[in-house]
């Protein structure tokens, strides 16, 4: 059981600021992410993208925001449980909660903030038959851990930058990689694409064009991926594994369960410190709403210095709090 | 008269990050300040001072910032009055301001935003019997513009870092620069002390230390600056300009008689968009106050933000606000 004082549900920039604004306050965070890397949509979606609106950045790459980000945390010394969903919520008699994910990592903790953007990033499915039988029996959406696929036979299934990223990160370390695609040419960057025709053509992958998944089969775990190719023939490929890899879909996920008010998947929050209706849980950044939200990076920074002024009298019930700026003494002195 | 969309009162962090959150919204700012460069605090207290609480950067000088953020508004093309205090608003028939400042610079805008931080910074004045007759007649209390001061007779009077700055600045084009000050000792950083010590012992200034202003005295302007010294001598000093720096402190100056809510010197706001209890002015910064109010540049930023959509309707009553992301087409399309 991880032990903390804040548990904030999702790894996203304001999820990451809202560390520093709990460390200069003496309080300790531990964050869950369902994606395998802090930074949410910024280091999912959109990592080289140039963003203009942070305050005091003519520009910024979002990846360069995410790393300053965790730069800027680091002091505090935040703990990580990343490509897990947080499935779970235990109110224990003391107020407190244990949080469980679905990998059944558990944390204890005195207040949950809920900072998971637009929601978890359920994987796009293909619509195949029996796919969630074969679900963590060979079919994955994420490679979290790149070593699983050594040695085996990896089918990939997309057009994006996951789908290119990994069949070219792959190629070194499984007995086969097989990309299949339904289109003749590549949605993601062009120098990723010609990467991956280039290691097609020496013989390095198999790249197939213009095709569909349409079945899996295997004896309690997968072994054949069934294509349709473009002249309408059935292709069977040996496979330990298919990783379709068809973007993100955002989805509120167990949190909708939780006995909070939502409106229109967004969590419904008191502006004064953007508390919920449910005792010790917050909500801040793009999840939350209320009368005049802009969703925005920056509004979330302010929602996390002000939520964490509102928590700290459930982590520190018997002190109070005085606010002491950083420019006096850096955060070294917190 | 200059005309405006947003009259910004106040052009510290808070009133320039205002001016991009406008610029998105199509609409333009002139900015007034007392101060003689913008910036605010950051720009005139403590310019080289680290800060660390600014999102997405660990550590940022504060003149650094304030030069990102002149940067990042560049594209909405601002305009300035600074060095110049505002002191009257006149209410127009149809909603809009006319704004005079203390100089008589008018400027006529639909919206007014109060971003001016702690209030106006007003000089600390010296215990002198008819000062307030030699004010613009000599005794002035900010270099506006150092070229006033050439081949002038000048004393200085304190022991800071703005003292040391102008004494050492001024000493390369006025005729003489004396320097009073009534310790032997600066608070002022130690170089800037060095350096005004090695003026003074190579003749290029006149140094006085452990010494009081005690008269000032002249025929319609300034012609004597009369010192005690601290042996309770008398000396009289030849001064065109007495530049007394004695630091500044915060006033909510003219603002207080506008019929805002005032609560310990800070405008009460409506958290919803920040709008004071008058129709078609905001506060943001450090110069509001509300439930759970923070004094953070992070939490101007979010105000300027929020306000700014608010204030669209007065600005473009017939059209309806469609917001965009920056991130799609960056900052010049807007």
């Amino acid at each position: 059981m991880i032990t903390t004082d804040i548990c904030i549900i999702g790894a996203g920039p304001v999820g990451l600021f809202a560390v520093f604004e709990a460390g200069l306050l003496k309080m300790r965070c531990h964050l869950i992410d369902y994606l395998p890397q802090v930074g949410g949509q910024l280091s999912e979606i959109y990592p080289q993208k140039p963003i203009y609106d942070i305050p005091g950045y003519p520009e910024v790459k979002a990846q360069e925001l995410v790393d300053n980000l965790m730069d800027q945390i680091k002091p505090f010394k935040p703990t990580f449980t990343l490509g897990e969903r947080v499935d779970h919520l235990a109110k224990q008699e003391d107020g407190s909660f244990i949080i469980t994910t679905n990998d059944k990592t558990q944390v204890h903790a005195q207040v949950i903030v809920i900072a998971g953007g637009l929601g978890v990033f359920e994987p796009r499915k293909p619509a195949l038959e029996n796919l969630e039988a074969f679900e963590g029996k060979g079919v994955t959406y994420m490679v979290k851990n790149p070593e699983t696929f050594r040695d085996k036979n990896v089918v990939l299934a997309g057009g994006g930058d996951s789908a290119l990223d990994w069949t070219i990160y792959l190629a070194k370390i499984a007995k086969r990689v097989t990309l299949v695609h339904r289109n003749e040419t590549f949605r993601g960057a062009p120098d990723s694409a010609a990467k991956v025709f280039d290691l097609a053509s020496n013989g390095k992958i198999d790249l197939i064009l213009s095709a569909n998944l349409k079945e899996i089969s295997g004896n309690g775990k997968l072994e054949t991926v069934t294509l349709e190719t473009k002249n309408k023939e059935e292709l069977n490929l040996e496979a330990d594994y298919l990783i379709p890899l068809f973007g993100l879909s955002p989805k509120l996920g167990p949190i909708a369960d939780w006995g909070l008010n939502i409106d229109k998947s967004a969590i419904e929050v008191d502006t004064r410190d953007y508390s919920t209706g449910v005792d010790r849980i917050y909500a801040i950044g793009d999840i939350n709403t209320y009368p005049g939200k802009l969703k925005l990076i920056l509004c979330g920074f302010h929602e996390a210095a002000i939520m964490m002024h509102s928590a700290f009298k459930y982590v520190y019930p018997d002190q109070k709090l005085s606010f002491k700026y950083t420019t006096v003494n850096g955060v070294n002195a917190f």
